[in-house]
């Protein structure tokens, strides 16, 4: 299993090897190919995604038909549905794979089960999604103050190697913008 | 101390009524008054908020100078800057009363204890930070998704109350619209 998720556990709580390899019991390691749908909207499994390599987002589609990208997952990152996940609910969603990618899936069920197994595990994710929330509303603040020129610049200088990474489409769709414009700004930056 | 917040963790952990007095220990109830502001923009004392009773805003200041709401918190609702509380950073964010409201102030080395002597605590605001993680991406789905009147009519077909309460600027400013263009929808609602 993962030495990434192992470190990234012990960044939290202090997990030793013997532990997480009963941890690791109630999780599956896979590779999954680019475009490759992890999870479908009007499905109840919902699986909380980690990524090792690679990259995973999450999407919905608008009422005029566009896929419409809400978070991305690079390396060391969870994604699921958080809400449809606590209320076991129907997702809205979709998660797919950005990119080839290797990743751990949690499913719900196990996840209740890890918890009771491991109570430090409601620790580690207590930390992973306040970060994740503060993140997130970050990102309102952002897509409020900036232009649009303005957040994909940030976005570059912030996170290069995920703009090489990631298709530019879905790139675009997360910072609010259309693909053209994104191609437009990426000439003016060329020129 | 307040029974709603006794409820509140209850829904999520079962804590007695023994317990409960001991984790009051650490937590703060007041009453705020309109346009009190609890958190400042440039403070490390970041404290997380819980609303027995009225409602809070956290807004920053944007580069035009204005005003801009991220998040609101209404009766059993957290809020906080999450990302500088468990970063220790200065926060960029000012939180304010919305209306005169009565509240519970947990500060973040208080928090810190409180997870020791009671770690059901964690367990607890697992939940609150996944659900309000869930909301949160929701919310940019509807910023993406809905026009302007939609996000407004939304919001007050689900939230009635809440409109009644809050003064229509700041909800204005929270839906990404001009207070004009609500007045004007309001306006257009009414004839």
């Amino acid at each position: 299993m993962s030495k990434h998720l192992f470190l990234h556990i012990n960044k939290y709580v202090e997990v030793s090897a013997a532990e997480f390899s009963e941890i690791t019991s109630f999780l599956n390691t896979k590779i999954v190919e680019k475009k490759d749908t992890l999870m479908h909207a009007g499905s109840k499994n919902i699986s909380n995604y980690f990524v090792i390599n690679g990259c995973l987002h999450m999407y919905f589609i608008a009422a005029n038909g566009t896929e419409k990208v809400v978070q991305f997952a690079i390396n060391n990152w969870w994604i699921s549905d958080y809400l449809a996940h606590a209320r076991n609910k129907k997702t809205n969603y979709f998660i797919q794979a950005s990119t080839q990618s290797e990743i751990v899936e949690l499913s719900s069920e196990r996840q209740k089960k890890l918890f009771k197994a491991h109570p430090k595990m409601e620790i580690y994710f207590r930390h992973i999604y306040q970060i994740a929330l503060g993140a997130s509303l970050s990102r309102i603040e952002f897509m409020f103050d900036y232009s649009k020129e303005e957040r994909y610049l940030n976005f570059v200088k912030n996170y290069p190697e995920f703009v090489q990474q990631v298709p530019q489409y879905l790139l675009a769709s997360y910072l609010g913008l259309t693909p053209e414009y994104v191609s437009e700004i990426r000439g003016k930056i060329r020129s």
